[in-house]
């Protein structure tokens, strides 16, 4: 059972409180519709009936917005805090997210010049090339990295992708069949990225793709030869970003949405749900729509 | 070599026949192009010169609609029944496709207090975490289900599909970096549910991802994190179904099509091929385009 | 290091030269903004500031298009062809791409009726059914190949692809559950096809499904049952083909783009990226949009 000591443990000074820090105790943390009166749930900002909501629900202890007002509600706790979901988070993840394991399965077939930290998970049945990767990167099952991967530290990689693949390049020669472009290059995987399941993401073919610092993948999305992904960059579900594509940094690039191969999206870019981008778009724009224009 | 008994074996009371019932022969079940002398057809109703298709035909026995009329032919057996494509693919599937054998293969990797039933075929490769899996279940190989996955009866999963993977959730702390929310709920599978090849499911944050019993799942789909999805619904190839989106019974959701996050598709409704579903969909509405709007 | 020679041996007469052919040293493969002193490099007809671009890069040896005029450059080497990116790949797979090694990984796991040649790679842990595969077939790891999968020589299939897996036919019973239509044929797979890494294709319903000679797919394509794609097509990442279309040869099927169930494609079409294709396309179209319409 978790109490106030715990919340100041992982919250550190960025919180305040009604009620009685006495009343604090927790084992679970639930979303409002399920928990019971062990839990521990957040409040989205701007929620409306958020008194009767806390006062009607089992649970005692809520992580709500400094921002709105609250009264004070027998056996009910309240931790104010600026972002009551990351504060949520943050708590959640330190007391009931077990840290990573370390460690190579044996079923994992490694290249015997990989450089590999001793500080991995690399889950059964993978498959890695001629890599090098860093600490505290975690490869989960059936996942194939094909030589010339390079990961930084505290990457995360979900089951069954495929990274360093050969891409789509062709020429048709004279007879309309068409001749691979060679693949020379590799993939660059900076630190802290995530990547999701089933997702593609090809070697270039001179050069390197490459996906910086902080960024997100999603499951099922495509990435193709030698695009260049900036930092803290957030790329959902069923994504397709064509080749030799640079996204800048802290982009969002919603799900489904396509890229074409070749453009360019500044930094702080937003690209919308389903979109269809053909052209640049310069910095700290928000495009939606097939085809996508501009709409803030 | 199968005869008028397994016709009735199989059909029960549920057609009639024209021609001689001594007539019917066959041991394979083709589509009107492919089929020889030995072959059972069937025949969409509606389709034009229905009458020369079979009298061309080496084929001897066909399966039509008992809506439409047919002259006698000399050799031919026409087996006139309601709906002639499903009582088709109930004769084949009885008599042309091997029951299920059961199994779980060697290299398959199994938590060890995972709760498994005897009667399932668990294939070569797939990692399987601490699950729950009932009775006629049918996991094909290079599978992997995440902890908290729970399947009832008569469910499967075809290659390379993803279970119960951490979802897309981030929020931005105060140096524009993503941080994780933490992924507690599991997914809840149930009876009858089909999942098709290189599909992603992805656990709840923290309540669970559900599918409901009679449900069928195409390939390379993505379901996110805490979405619900009703009874006896089709969700087809390349669809994106965004995270908490909750979906009526009875739905059909065509290929390529992409439902945002947080809204309610209701009962019985249609979404068209390709469609982008950004608000709430009534009961019974089908929805077509980008963005999807009402067609009736 | 590589010289004169090599490059006559590679493009036999089909170059011209400018600047001494004693200067050609060359030990890799670079794209312009990577290339050292040792690099040999192309140049895509139309580029602006071709001359200085040359003139100012470290790499000597360049392959340029003959429809293009060059001065001669001290200690430059320039390669006139035809089409430069054609022979460049040429060049570089003759010279800087391993040919491919033969056997079956020992984790590999083989249907014991398979009929697979003696010259193909089969990478670690594939799941290969009863299928018959010819000469000069690689197939990388974590694949899934069911039973009735034929494929021609000099196919490639990239990792965690699902092959032959049972499509989505389904007839809703009298109540309104899903009856799966069964699928009794299998997939055929001709000659000089690649395959992208997580890519679906399924078997067929009665038929076949075919992919014929000489057509690449990319990344997480769905190519639903009984499809039929013509020659030297190329169709790309997380395109869907409906089920029973069929696409005439050398066909362009661009990223992302959907094709609805039993169309007819044209020979020589282009589908435009994202296009939704609810129709037939004549042959020697091109058809963009959503739904896709005839552009040129």
């Amino acid at each position: 059972m978790y109490n106030y000591n715990d919340i100041q443990n992982c919250l550190k000074d960025s919180f305040k409180i009604l009620g009685d820090p006495q009343h604090i105790q927790f084992d679970n943390a639930k979303s409002l519709t399920d928990a019971n009166s062990f839990s521990i749930c957040w409040l989205r900002p701007g929620i409306s009936n958020r008194e009767t909501l806390i006062d009607e629900n089992q649970c005692k202890v809520f992580i709500c917005s400094e921002q709105e007002e609250f009264r004070e509600m027998k056996d009910k706790v309240i931790i104010l805090v600026d972002n009551p979901r990351l504060r949520f988070l943050q708590l959640v993840r330190q007391l009931f997210v077990k840290p990573n394991t370390y460690g190579i399965h044996p079923t994992a077939i490694i290249h015997e010049e990989a450089q590999i930290s001793s500080k991995v998970y690399i889950g059964p049945n993978c498959i890695i090339g001629k890599c090098i990767i860093g600490d505290d990167v975690v490869i989960y099952g059936n996942c194939y990295l094909f030589d010339d991967v390079q990961i930084g530290n505290h990457t995360t990689i979900m089951p069954n992708s495929t990274i360093g693949g050969i891409g789509f390049g062709y020429e048709r020669n004279a007879d309309s069949e068409f001749e691979l472009f060679p693949h020379l290059g590799g993939v660059i995987i900076e630190d802290h990225v995530d990547i999701g399941a089933n997702t593609c993401i090809d070697r270039g073919t001179l050069g390197n793709t490459i996906i910086k610092s902080g960024t997100k993948i999603d499951n099922l999305v495509h990435i193709a030869h030698n695009v260049v992904i900036g930092k803290n960059c957030a790329v959902i579900a069923l994504a397709m970003i064509g080749g030799s594509t640079v996204i800048g940094d802290n982009c969002w690039v919603a799900p489904a949405s396509t890229l074409r191969d070749g453009i360019k999206i500044g930094t702080g870019s937003t690209i919308g749900i389903g979109a269809l981008v053909l052209k640049e778009i310069p910095d700290n724009e928000t495009w939606i729509g097939v085809p996508a224009k501009k709409y803030i």
